[in-house]
């Protein structure tokens, strides 16, 4: 990564005793990503059915439902749990760990995370993090490394987090295939009331709101759009308490949104309607990786005759 | 599909002689899935670069930019255009066949296209239909005779609808993967406001009130979540417009739904919330073909921790 020789030995990852807290799906496929690019690699979690299949993986040189017992041996702890229970893990980690040690977090809110973190005694070094990615069925069952290729890990540093770990977090990331992205927790936290919250919300009232007898019309469309609804309440709980108020913020733009499209279709002012409805497609296609049009977009322009006539 | 003498001859597929008017992803995949499986196949499309392409597929015995080019040679004229445009062409049909003929439009909405149906002269025997199907990119070009795998393939029959029409239309669908659904005009239209015209508006409003400098946090949850709004207007906006009181209904009740999550949040009520969510999770699993269940569903609860502390 970086050649600076001061990073020698120490940001390498190839060197570090890496231990992840929380064996589901993102600890379970970070640890699965870094497989054999690390010195020593142990894992913990409390439920059972989890470590008996971490047992079967053979992915772990230490393994127990006890963080205590692997994070001794380690340079590098990774918390990657619920937001909530990496928090106390955090209040746990000054009593279970005497030494120096780097701490990452993986959590989907950084904000409250990095104020426990401020807290941590000075021989930690702690950097929050964030992997852009996941499934919406959690567990160590569904684990995939391939998770992360072409993600975006989202990194949100403190003050004190040293260079040696920023670097180390960014050969990190780009070992297990993503593009570390620097930022500071509360434009994270921000962000993703946007990117990641809001859309779960939206997909849950759009499930609720679906009547079950519509089910035989169900399409590809309604499942792409409901799918993040299934995501657990045990991991999402946390994560939209830490981030109530962005949260209500972006759930009030998108509200305001609607209700301009139901103004329109009440008004039957399909010209507007247009308008609108193609800002919500440019929107789309840039968020998704492409580029603004200065002028709307006509995809798939290629039917037949006068669409707007029916609308009488 | 069905032994009874009677259709011999009449219902059977392999010898109808069929002309699609419209080629573009629905018109163009349904011709794709009918190759081979019919005595004679047309094709028509106004857009000279769609018609060059189909000239390249070599799928049609007869292709032209002109409906009454083709369907003179037909015994069943399929209508797979917009909704405005197949109204356009059902009021264009009787100038341009003299004889008798099946017709069965793939319009998505059905209210409006059985009206127009059922002004049509006794000697067209008329059928409504909706593959419950597609992609957000519409066009030839996109064509696939895999899409119509396992999608519902709605039907809204006319009271004239002949007996052998709505078995040769059971008999289409099969033939290209799909599961015939019956119903009424009305019903299908009131479902699919929810099922699919809503997902679109709600996609294009999520995609709209998306704050675009958080670009680089967006993962696949919001990719998936506003795909939809990438639907070409050309085709949604005689959709929305010939199901707008039903989409409104529909509108009106996700509103309500997302108001409660606001009213929830605002309160801090994570209890009621977490029941809220939970009940979207349900229903989520039942319209993608689950079960309903009769207690609040825990996937992928094995995580570590009290989600709920970090929320103060």
């Amino acid at each position: 990564m970086d050649p600076d020789p001061f990073f020698e030995g120490q940001g390498k990852l190839s060197r570090r005793r890496i231990a992840v807290l929380g064996l589901g799906l993102m600890g379970g496929s970070l640890a699965l990503a870094l497989r054999g690019k690390c010195a020593w690699l142990a894992g913990a979690d409390p439920d059972s059915r989890t470590l008996e299949l971490a047992q079967k993986l053979g992915l772990f040189e230490a393994l127990s439902s006890r963080p205590e017992d692997v994070v001794r041996g380690a340079d590098l702890i990774v918390l990657a749990a619920p937001v909530g229970a990496i928090l106390k893990l955090l209040e746990d980690l000054p009593a279970i760990h005497s030494g120096q040690t780097a701490v990452l977090d993986i959590g989907s809110t950084k904000r409250q995370i990095a104020q426990k973190m401020e807290s941590l005694p000075e021989r930690f070094d702690p950097l929050g993090g964030h992997p852009m990615c996941g499934k919406e069925h959690g567990g160590l069952i569904h684990a995939d490394p391939a998770i992360f290729q072409d993600a975006a890990f989202a990194f949100t540093p403190l003050e004190r987090t040293s260079p040696e770990l920023r670097a180390l977090a960014g050969e990190l990331a780009v070992t297990i295939g993503a593009r570390p992205l620097w930022l500071d927790p509360d434009t994270h936290d921000r962000w993703v009331a946007s990117t990641s919250h809001l859309p779960y919300l939206a997909a849950a009232a759009l499930a609720a709101s679906t009547p079950l007898e519509a089910r035989p019309l169900a399409g590809p469309g309604l499942r792409g759009a409901i799918r993040l609804a299934a995501s657990p309440w045990s991991m999402m709980g946390g994560v939209l308490a830490s981030n109530r108020l962005y949260l209500l913020e972006s759930l009030r733009r998108y509200l305001e949104s609607l209700q301009e499209l139901e103004r329109l279709l009440e008004a039957d002012d399909f010209e507007a309607l247009q308008a609108r409805l193609q800002a919500g497609a440019q929107n789309q296609a840039y968020l998704v990786g492409g580029e603004l049009q200065s002028t709307p977009d006509h995809k798939g322009d290629d039917h037949a005759g006068d669409d707007r006539r029916d609308r009488g």
